[in-house]
């Protein structure tokens, strides 16, 4: 596929062999309902694995258009023959909570590190021509130290999480370079809507609060909850997703991001409202929580809006009230 | 060990009890006879691995006076019964090259990555006391954008050792910041003196040359040998090892460096010149190692200085003479 100079778009996709590996979960799985509308010949890998995002019911609508391996990130030869003649291959596959990392530090070095390494391998040895994205995370910074932050931020994570999601980015930026492989990472702010999973709050702080107020629960906040983050609706990341591996530069790391600044306490008053149901309530930090605490998060995100013209599209309100509508019709399948 | 304030002596290590991983190799055994002459308890953990630089010989003098442990960086539980009771770990124990890293990436990713990992979790469980010294490199930095080079230019390297030196670096970092245990990083640059392994020229390039030059034959320079390059002779290496732990701050990584601007064709005319023997051609550039060519390196150390009042002492003649002599007397065990 020729690097486009106009907007990319998702006719460019029409046709192409285009591999998801995690393509059960949360992005995944909107990524694939676009990437078959787009008219593209899906293949997903997903090991289906206990407590992380994957659910079959993610592909409701569109089972017999995408082909589906259940396979493993971390089985060379697997993956070696499913991205074999691919054009585009999307790696979303890895373990998911920065918390989870803590207390499994080789099973998080394994997928989310190892696991990069295996899927660049494969391709060098395979499908040197394909195109690859690599969802890497706003963890991979660590404390904040200026916003809007710009992708040459230093990078010093707080938690193993990051550290491999950094990781992951020094691989697609030396395989790149050595060996010609045209990867790209992008760095995933805090991401909701459709589709993610809600048995737990481990990975989505946002869906876990829609889940509690749609059950008209109390909703934990902690301290006065000023802190800002950035909340990404899934279509505009699924949107990014699609132009970056047609227009992004090798090698490279891009922010996405609101570009709302949006308080946390905010974020939640937003649900309550529109969910019609639940509540706040303020509580102090735990002393756990504040040493992850890396300060106020706004992505500057120029660059990507440079290489693709992508834009965000999608406001805090109107995400909250799309991702309310999907759990209300379909509850029973998350919950 | 409380953090001194004043110059950190070598007589802080009287009795102390030491763990050097890698101990057999070139920095390692360096340090464990500058540690057993400042009466430390020393042992060593070494799995000799072939091509690796471990080598008993390095240990002739001292043999009796530490406890050898031929044991794998992988195997955590002997790790973890290796450092119980340790006040000081040097972690030096890795894949050495960065040539072989590009073909055996997951081999890198072990020795390099896990095994620190392994050996930052075998701290927090049963030795969190414990002060950690990792040995990292310059290659952490990839391509130089400003000389001379401090620790926050921009960390993008350009081999796998590189990308996984760095990932120590952040597991340090993280292990710091999270669970309090006391490491501290070095980036070094090209090392060089006795006891250096001579069999090949993957992990040293001054080593390398005396040995053409010892045996007369011809040292090969690519292009004009202009490129400036960071030569450290190993007494300043030790000097700084054993000062780091002591009075650098946990989690932070420090350059060391001659603060010599040498090009390489002047480093190739010094091992001539003191050798008294040898001679020197220039040739082209091969594609595959102007790939690897960072450019100019110069470590600013004003950062290790600071905290340990570190300076370097052995010029590149007076290093290069004192490793000529050593090889001179000792070519047998290492050619």
């Amino acid at each position: 596929m020729p690097t486009t100079t106009t907007t990319p778009r998702r006719e460019n996709y029409a046709g192409k062999r285009v591999v998801i590996t995690g393509g059960l979960g949360f992005i995944g799985s909107n990524l694939a309902h676009a990437l078959v509308a787009a008219g593209a010949r899906v293949t997903i890998i997903d090991a289906l694995l206990p407590a992380y995002g994957g659910n079959r019911v993610n592909l409701a609508g569109i089972e017999e258009a995408v082909a589906l391996i259940d396979g493993n990130i971390l089985d060379a030869d697997l993956i070696e023959r499913a991205v074999t003649g691919a054009d585009v291959v999307f790696h979303l596959a890895g373990q998911v909570g920065y918390v989870d990392a803590k207390d499994k530090p080789f099973v998080d070095l394994d997928y989310n590190g190892r696991g990069t390494l295996i899927l660049l391998e494969a391709l060098r040895q395979s499908a040197p021509q394909a195109r690859l994205l690599f969802a890497s995370s706003r963890l991979v910074y660590g404390p904040i130290t200026a916003i809007p932050v710009r992708e040459d931020h230093p990078t010093n994570p707080l938690s193993l999480y990051g550290i491999h999601k950094l990781l992951g980015e020094k691989y697609i930026g030396y395989y790149a370079h050595e060996f010609g492989i045209h990867g790209v990472s992008v760095r995933i702010p805090n991401p909701y809507g459709p589709r993610q999973q809600m048995k737990h709050s481990k990975y989505s702080i946002v869906g876990w609060f829609i889940r509690q107020a749609l059950d008209n629960q109390t909703i934990t906040v902690f301290g006065d909850g000023s802190q800002e983050r950035d909340y990404v609706y899934i279509d505009d990341i699924v949107e990014a997703l699609l132009r970056l591996p047609l227009s992004g530069k090798a090698g490279e790391a891009y922010n996405i991001g609101s570009r709302e600044r949006v308080r946390f306490v905010d974020m939640v008053d937003t649900i309550i409202r529109v969910a019609g149901s639940g509540r706040k309530e303020h509580v102090p930090w735990p002393a756990d929580y504040e040493k992850n605490e890396t300060g106020d998060y706004t992505a500057d995100t120029s660059k990507i809006t440079a290489a693709t013209q992508w834009e965000p599209q999608v406001g805090l309100t109107e995400g909250i009230r799309k991702t309310v509508e999907y759990y209300q019709k379909n509850r029973e399948y998350y919950w």
